[in-house]
């Protein structure tokens, strides 16, 4: 066995997930993540919790969800007691073929979402973490071997999470202190107020109230936006690919939008809902052990040397009294590169310039 | 797919288990049993059923039984909650290494179902089938050809089930009203008391009491047993192979034995406790498309042809007022081939000879 399996469930269990003896653990496995699925149940018998393995085969979904007449039952007792006695809830993701879902109608996925709303609430009300074991066809969406995605997987993933931990709450200090950030790059000049908002040191760790590994990322919620942005990484959304987004903000709201491929995707979600044309998200990814686009989104929001907008909804934990400022059935991130000729400023100070922060090395002044 | 995948998940939903549209169901998938999990996922959700699945990876629990201190927790509440509110259960069975818990100190797994037993008997009051997805560990135990072992298991499950319950039932309804069982064959020579028991027509469906896909015997649990008798076929018990087993009975006690090959394995296992030496269960194995011993006590005990003893715990089915008359930890079935020089009596009715049913064609009466 790879060693580095047995270090990522050393990781996830201890770092991220802090499972302890008696702990009531779920742990899903998808089709392709059995090899991580064997050392976490490793790790966690070692630590002593209480193991249950779910699977998470999108091949059993899909069939299940095919053939089901419609009429799902609203949070069915078995699964939702499960997830109510759980403490913690692993996800193990690694699928085999990432168009396995792609002709469920998303009519039926959302029925099925929308009735399990109760067991959805149960597994966010746990230490959940959601990870990724290396596979093929997660590799092929990468655009690289195996081998190669591995190690990338790895990369990102096996850190000294403590010590980025501490390089990034120097940015979240700021951002908490701070009422606006203005960013200035080409093809983008936004200010956004981010008074009174908490932002997260998302250092994949439930203690950190950071829900994934690999993360590496500071996001807050911002309260209004205006100005453009330009988003030159391509980003999938719903299996399409969607390039050099434009968005025009007022008041915090979109008020026009442009892409060079699939506009319309990014249109349909900006008409989802009210707040779907609401800036949701803004967060700044520090993971520079993840140093390309690789399609998917635990990986490419905290990619090192970019800055995120979401529009939809906000994090609950963003906000000081919890109570979010505005919700929305979608949450879609688009990721800018800021290696080259870009500038951030928190209320008057130049935080980072070309990717680098004022507190690094490397940082040039204004 | 394999057509005979679909076929076997619509026997094991519709015949065996009887799942209803609103049921709860928990679909436990082995890590080689995917493909039937997908077809039983499918036939679930066509019947309106709320589907959760497991995993049943033996290489995940070795993983965490040899890491666990061995402390464990009596009966987790998150899994003891998911059995509590099923209403059925299904067990995939469908290893990839029939040898994965070979190290597993038995200590262990003893200790560990011990803190188990409010989960499994949530589990064994739901409508529960165990079946067996062909894999190439299996085959292998078998030994015999991947394609061979799929013709023989499909052989064994995709029967006309009716059919074959309506011959059972001729067997049941003599042997409750019958009070002894003879047995005269080459080196069998023994009488039990059946009287007040009832038998039970195990026709693969709960609504027979019947829990195994496949299935096809009748048995009971005698109240006595005196004579001797012996079991040509090799039975594998803890991994070892015990070969031509001869018990001698008095009062329904084992007072010899012997065996040609691993004789104390049999003996480990009559030493158990008290109830390991009492008679627990005479079957008769009527699955003629079983006609091979494969080395898996889930097709070898419905052997076509043949007759079982089992020591140790009896089923409560066999009880007309569902009271056993001894417990033990053990349940261990040896087999006869009764194909030649063998004759069974019902009181004073030759009811088999040389495996032939008096009811069936090619009978050749006393």
């Amino acid at each position: 066995m790879d060693h580095r399996i047995a270090e990522h469930a050393e990781v996830l269990v201890d770092w991220s997930a802090r499972i302890d003896s008696g702990d009531n653990v779920v742990v899903s496995v998808d089709a392709g993540a059995h090899p991580l699925g064997v050392a976490v149940a490793g790790a966690i018998g070692a630590r002593g919790g209480n193991l249950v393995t779910t699977s998470g085969s999108d091949e059993i979904t899909r069939a299940y969800l095919h053939a089901h007449p419609g009429d799902f039952e609203q949070d069915p007792a078995h699964e939702l007691g499960l997830y109510e006695e759980a403490d913690a809830v692993l996800l193990l993701r690694g699928t085999r073929n990432t168009s396995t879902m792609g002709d469920v109608p998303g009519s039926v996925t959302a029925a099925y979402r929308r009735t399990r709303q109760g067991i959805a609430d149960a597994r966010l009300a746990t230490d959940w973490v959601a990870t990724v074991h290396p596979t093929r066809a997660l590799a092929q969406q990468a655009d690289m071997a195996i081998e190669a995605y591995r190690d990338f997987v790895y990369g990102a993933i096996l850190r000294d999470w403590e010590a980025l931990a501490g390089e990034m709450a120097q940015l979240k200090a700021r951002l908490d202190a701070g009422s606006t950030v203005r960013i200035d790059a080409p093809g983008t000049e936004i200010t956004l107020s981010i008074e009174d908002r908490v932002a997260v040191n998302s250092a994949a760790s439930v203690d950190f109230d950071s829900h994934n590994l690999p993360s590496g990322e500071v996001f807050t919620a911002p309260a209004g936006a205006t100005g453009e942005m330009t988003f030159d990484l391509p980003m999938t959304i719903d299996g399409r690919q969607v390039r050099d987004v434009r968005l025009v903000f007022e008041n915090g709201v979109v008020v026009d939008h442009e892409a060079d491929r699939n506009e319309s995707v990014l249109s349909d979600i900006l008409e989802t809902d009210d707040g779907a044309r609401r800036v949701g998200e803004l967060g700044f990814g520090m993971n520079r052990n993840i140093d390309r686009i690789t399609n998917n989104i635990l990986f490419d929001e905290k990619m090192g040397d970019t800055i995120h907008l979401a529009v939809g909804r906000p994090y609950a934990a963003c906000f000081s009294d919890g109570t979010p400022s505005h919700d929305s059935a979608v949450h879609v991130d688009l990721i800018a590169d800021v290696r080259e000729e870009s500038r951030v400023w928190i209320d008057e100070e130049l935080v980072q310039q070309n990717g680098r922060f004022a507190w690094e090395e490397g940082f040039e002044g204004p």
